[in-house]
């Protein structure tokens, strides 16, 4: 699957007193662009909750290279891969200023039921997101 | 019924860069407070929740005197009526340093039904508590 | 001046367990579409802290009609007026499906120096955007 | 250094749609965490700022095993070391019902000089508390 890229703008209630981003923060801007990702498939994490499936992030990991300020346009470069029949594991890269390396991380995220909150196997039509 | 006091410390995460913990914090400190208040009588609100019951917020008013800073020990001192059969009315005053006050709101709450999100009259053992 | 509209998406951590977006969390997206208002008039809020003044809020009011849900695109549409030489008081409604009015909202900012934190009169290159 | 052990309660606002702690407030409860066990070495970690020294993240891991849940009273258990000169690892495990590990992290964090934001030796103050 090819890196798909969104650019998005820090807000200020995403900063601390430290006058960065405050850390807790970076998870909800990859989770943001997880989902864009999707959208740009064809497929929103909305419709997929709809049918039933949740897909939680069971494993993250985050590389503090330079911090991000208040108004700062960055972009996340991100790529995914299923990891066998449950699992979907996500690299991100954080630029700025064009080809500015700030951020790297990863997120494991697993698939489960909405009604027993049980792993399930991926979906066919998100399986078949990967087959391009 | 008396007013209820609780203590909270704000976190480094509620603050922003201007230094103060973000006004958008707030929120979550009172309805923190709101909700040990219901404990202290005796009912939880994950207990409500469970019976088929929730209560979001439906008109909230803040007023910031002076700015609540990382670390500061901060009491919140609140007090509840209902309004009706289906509403609650919480004021809440921000006290530090024992009686200096730096913070005003109020916030009114609504009973709906979590299966069709329609209003609801109080459950009674809600209302019984407003009775002692 | 006239009103300024700005459509933004709901995410995924907005929300909490009742399925809405949850009422701090408005405050987030009031702040955001003033400060991207100030931008569209050709001035950021933070080259306006850069020349040493804040803009803090001090008072706030809420009135939630309709629930935001995960994913919702919602328009707010916002209106400024100065109050005084020192304050800004700012109007909101966000809008559903282009024309369901589902929250309002007020904020009354006052401009404050960064160094003694202490009101201030607000810098002419602001009072400017509001004399067209 | 001996464990350290700190209990919270998951509050409402931290949750999301899936019902569930939201996964970047995770971050939040462990820099709580670490900043109580500093306190309960004499030491706040507000001090630390006033001296003019800053200790961000440049590295955290998560392992998540089991959600947690609204109201949950979770234990964080965690042991810090020192990792050369400037910086310091703490390691975390969260507990449920006593003894039931739910969750796993590490995070790195760096020492660096409030006023330029380089990386600075880890004061005489703070590297005397890990000689005990």
């Amino acid at each position: 699957m090819e890196t798909f890229n969104i650019t998005i703008r820090a807000n200020y209630a995403d900063t601390d007193q430290m006058g960065f981003v405050h850390h807790a923060n970076y998870a909800k801007y990859l989770e943001f662009a997880r989902w864009e990702l999707f959208r740009s498939l064809g497929l929103t994490y909305k419709s997929i909750e709809e049918e039933g499936i949740l897909i939680p992030v069971i494993d993250m990991q985050f590389r503090f290279i330079k911090p991000i300020f208040y108004d700062d346009l960055i972009r996340i470069s991100l790529k995914m891969q299923l990891i066998g029949s449950t699992r979907l594991l996500i690299k991100y890269q954080i630029f700025k200023d064009d080809d500015l390396l700030i951020h790297k991380a990863e997120t494991t995220l697993a698939f489960i039921k909405k009604t027993n909150k049980r792993p399930c196997r991926i979906p066919d039509n998100i399986r078949s997101l990967f087959e391009n």
